[in-house]
């Protein structure tokens, strides 16, 4: 097993860094790392947009709940999943937008958006720095497009903050193999079966250096879901000139 | 630099693989790169299905449009963005499943499968095996959903094709920064001005080793989206249970 792969397995999400802002060589290193991923048919939809203006990192915290590690980080990033710039040039050249519009395109961007970002968690955490995703951006998804004056076809996916850590979890013991990879075909019994993981996450939950807690899998997701989460993004979809029943 | 990053600059898609199947072991180590990725609150909201049935490979590769590198492969996976354990967890629990199956579920699914992907990808590139992200998968959705017996709250996403590449192209120039990333704000005039990017690209296409051409990314882009692609997937996930306008 090369280091990549150890540090691959080693990921846990950091909610706690340092105040110390990253180089530029060092973001450079890493938006270079996000550029360079995998694209549908090279379309390249996404973008990133770096929030460097106090005030508006700290409207981002409080939407995100997360002023912790939002405001007090290296550096944070919002990925845009993006199809402004396709749209425009089609619209430029007379073009339908109805290929930029639909549920595939949104799909692509969305894809395009995740590879980048993961390659720059990847490679961040090759440098020993640590990041946190921070969906929390669509908790208030128009709000959020408005701060970063975001035009039409294109959706605030996610952020990413990411620094030097100051502390660092245990790794989350993730779903067993037979839960989650099948050959073939789709086991519906067996990936639904979650009592040797409900054991496992029990014990984990129980022996963990922080936050111990009484919880299994099977709780922790009916808890989850027991709330209907940002109900607004098929209308902000909507808006944005996205058609999501194309 | 570390040797991650450079990994990471150097990726290009392969799709001429030698035969040889993977070793298990090698296998694992995707696989265990994979289900480390994060995940929005734990859900783990996808599955993997490794495709070893060759006449299943078969027709994956023809509908994918594929064959030379989906059935000539090291091996091949798809993965799929995946809520059906989620929604019977809820179901067995005498919850609502609507949390379960909204816009912002889709996205959580969506982003879960691609980062665990992107690892897995990123894990056989650090071993010297190539990739290729497999979207034709969705040239033809619900045939692939019937040919893996994916139950409902599931989307199958992409296929990956991971093997020891025979051929590998040079790395396409991506957008300039300019382009693609900013600070703060989203600058619409800078995003969209393709004159440097084009010229660049010119040159690629014309200079490259192998299937030289006249174009660059505006061209592309307007070829490419001329078509609507893929205009079923909305009807596909509507049946699959999801709800696109909530």
């Amino acid at each position: 097993m090369n280091e990549t792969i150890q540090n691959l397995k080693a990921h846990v999400s950091v909610r706690a860094f340092e105040d110390t802002p990253l180089s530029d060589e060092l973001k450079d290193a890493l938006i270079q790392a996000a550029q360079s991923g995998s694209t549908s048919n090279f379309v390249q939809a996404f973008s990133i947009l770096e929030i460097t203006d106090p005030t508006l990192r700290k409207q981002l915290a409080e939407i995100t709940n997360s002023a912790a590690y939002v405001e007090k980080t290296g550096t944070f990033y919002v990925f845009v999943a993006d199809l402004y710039r396709h749209a425009m040039l089609l619209k430029n050249n007379g073009q339908s937008i109805e290929g930029a519009s639909n549920t595939e395109a949104l799909l692509v961007a969305v894809v395009d958006a995740t590879i980048a970002a993961q390659n720059m968690a990847v490679a961040a955490e090759s440098l020993d720095l640590g990041i946190c995703y921070i969906g929390g951006i669509r908790n208030d998804i128009p709000k959020v497009a408005e701060l970063l004056a975001l035009p039409d076809h294109t959706l605030p996916l996610f952020g990413m903050t990411i620094g030097v850590p100051v502390h660092k979890n245990e790794t989350k013991p993730r779903m067993p193999r037979s839960n989650q990879v099948a050959e073939n075909h789709y086991p519906k019994e067996v990936f639904t079966d979650f009592s040797q993981y409900d054991a496992q996450l029990t014990t984990y939950y129980q022996e963990r250096s922080s936050n111990a807690q009484q919880a299994d899998f099977s709780t922790k997701m009916a808890e989850f879901f027991s709330v209907t989460r940002r109900q607004e993004i098929a209308e902000f979809l909507k808006a944005q000139g996205f058609e999501l029943d194309k």
